[in-house]
């Protein structure tokens, strides 16, 4: 984990003290619990140490504290929780600051917005369950006073959008999740490319939403064949 | 292979698991058959060991897969065959999803455009066969749901653009090639800035397709003298 | 010392020899004055080395020079001291020439504002003494001919901001401290963070200035709440 | 030398096998005459190693070649000998391909203006004899189609212009100057600060060449009081 840290502070997606990584470990039954390890509240994550992890039981019972005195449990160690109850198969949940992710909840101005549409990019393979041609739906939820507040919005939207495995949140950042880190990697990369494509489309005047104009007459025509 | 894919990882060339590299070694003669060696499938490029690379031969048959197990091989397969088929000096090919490239394929917002054109820039003279007063001119291909469709509209334009070492794919990223992996790389690199550079000047509302105000005086003038 | 600059130098925030740190070890009480670190004038700092480091007493004077011969004392010297003296838990300051910070100073075009406003922003957290729904309010003091000379500017606004760590100096860069390096650091990123977010929200023409839209009735509800 | 260049390739600034750098020893008098070390041409700079270096007398002769067989000299060669001679004290030369500096070469999109012009900006204080009020004048010579051919222009503008240690060339690139690698070095970054500056804030709507708004009647009253 501290290796992923020092990965991602190198690309400004953890700024100050701020974002985390979650792994799982366990399936989760009654002969096989599992254990959540987190990363603490308020250090610098690029110079963590390996020991600098809290370990949870599946009732966000520490079981094990960092090495390191002084540590407290990260804000966000319910939102892990979330994550991993609704999304059975998921293992790693990595939280980003990006700049690209928090301007990304801002392309409508009105803010009204409950969900980021995107389409026809060669990225959306990278972030599962969606292909070139796909409508990606990410959820955005607005942000709150202190982190764990934000459980009841990204407990309901985590369910009501079971295709994404991301859930924006506003002027804040973005969660991205996968059955392993590796996989949590990728599409956080993913997830990234694509927020930073939605910014510079719409500063191109192109609307990332829709079908790409020389597409419309031959998409609807492939998608009358797939149907057949 | 691994320490360029370390490289281009680093300068966000290689999002996800997007991307990839293929080198041939052999002349491709009955005596000197040319093998094929490929980037595999779906990993994380900049943490690839040397042994993660499949071995093909001129049918593009595996003769030696990667050493690690349950390694796949890329959907791209065929198409560093197009390249090699259609350019037999070429020697390498790189893959990548460079931002860049990617919105450079949108620079013309009707994405009706079947070319990208640019003149009068000195890192022209990097990408081969052309110096700064020359326009060239890369082909774009539309995407496809999957990357080995890319196959026949690879092939047509490869012949109709036989100056150009690259071809962009809308909305999806480019292919670059050269004699040589060093080559290869100068080219993309030459490419990538190029491609920045019209981004950049679309923005200042600067036209990158026509010779520059100040030139068009002289320049028609030299060209007469050159043609003397 | 090193280590850090070299850091900051790969964020792009010391160009040129630009920028520098200061430390200070001690209580200040007679029992246990303090001394001051400061890195020296004219260097590049990311090719500094740990003992190219000047070390004064409370009163500006040096008590040990740098190892290296021939190296000056810092012009921005005088203003450490206006820090520490009137934030007695500094014990660390920062100085960049960060784009964003430079860029930060300029977004009001008649550059008449004497301060910077930003509101409802995760990163707002990272800042000390402000949370998400905080107006930050950071002041910019106008560019000298001389570092030194912007003593007399610094002393009036830390005192007119004191709930604010940082100042801005106008098409020049930016001041922060912390009570220790390590927040120091943490706060300068969050600045820089936040100075980016106004530059880019500016430009998708969002107001970084004002309560969201979306969250205008919520909250003035909410503040009412709290009130009670 | 292949340290430098390495950390200006990972600027960008080395795109492809652009730019270059060179190095002179000895005061050129009779008794001490002085020698060049130049970078060879079209390899990858981040790649070269220490003895990639061709060594020429004061009459552009080859003293030494590289000890790598095949290395070319640079066709920027006779351009060094353009600076050592008209400026005296000058012992480094590199020239570089970034995008600030070739974008900064548009600002005018007529692309008439034969000089950039920038005025109250702190890291002014970086290019060699310029304070912050000075207006720095950056003379932009017109781009060739062999980099050596540039010799009469920089030859007329480097006369023109003695107060600035750096040439634009349109569409291309930049020459810097300074009495060591490391005052060439520092010179470099503050110069590319500058252009990346004057590109931004011609993005933000503010004019780059003119005194401030805010500083007009002070400024011209603190001329006035210098005069005295």
């Amino acid at each position: 984990m501290s290796q992923l840290c020092e990965k991602f502070y190198a690309k400004g997606w953890f700024p100050g003290t701020g974002g985390g990584i979650s792994v799982r470990i366990g399936a989760g039954t009654e002969a096989d619990p599992y254990t959540v390890f987190s990363t603490p509240s308020g250090i610098q994550k690029e110079d963590m140490i390996g020991d600098d992890i809290f370990e949870l039981d599946m009732k966000q019972n520490v079981i094990l504290p960092p090495s390191t005195p002084g540590l407290k449990l990260s804000s966000m160690t319910n939102l892990w929780y979330v994550v991993y109850h609704h999304r059975p198969s998921a293992m790693c949940v990595i939280h980003t600051h990006s700049m690209n992710a928090q301007l990304a909840t801002l392309l409508d101005s009105t803010e009204e917005d409950q969900v980021l549409r995107l389409t026809h990019l060669e990225m959306l393979k990278g972030v599962g369950n969606h292909s070139y041609e796909c409508m990606l739906e990410i959820p955005i939820i607005d942000n709150q006073m202190a982190e764990n507040l934000l459980e009841p919005d990204m407990t309901r939207v985590i369910q009501e959008y079971p295709k994404c495995n991301a859930i924006l949140v506003r002027r804040h950042g973005v969660y991205v999740w996968g059955d392993s880190w590796e996989e949590a990697k990728t599409r956080l990369e993913s997830f990234d490319y694509l927020f930073e494509t939605a910014i510079q489309m719409k500063q191109m005047g192109i609307d990332f939403s829709s079908v790409p104009p020389s597409k419309k007459t031959k998409t609807s025509t492939k998608r009358a064949h797939n149907e057949i």
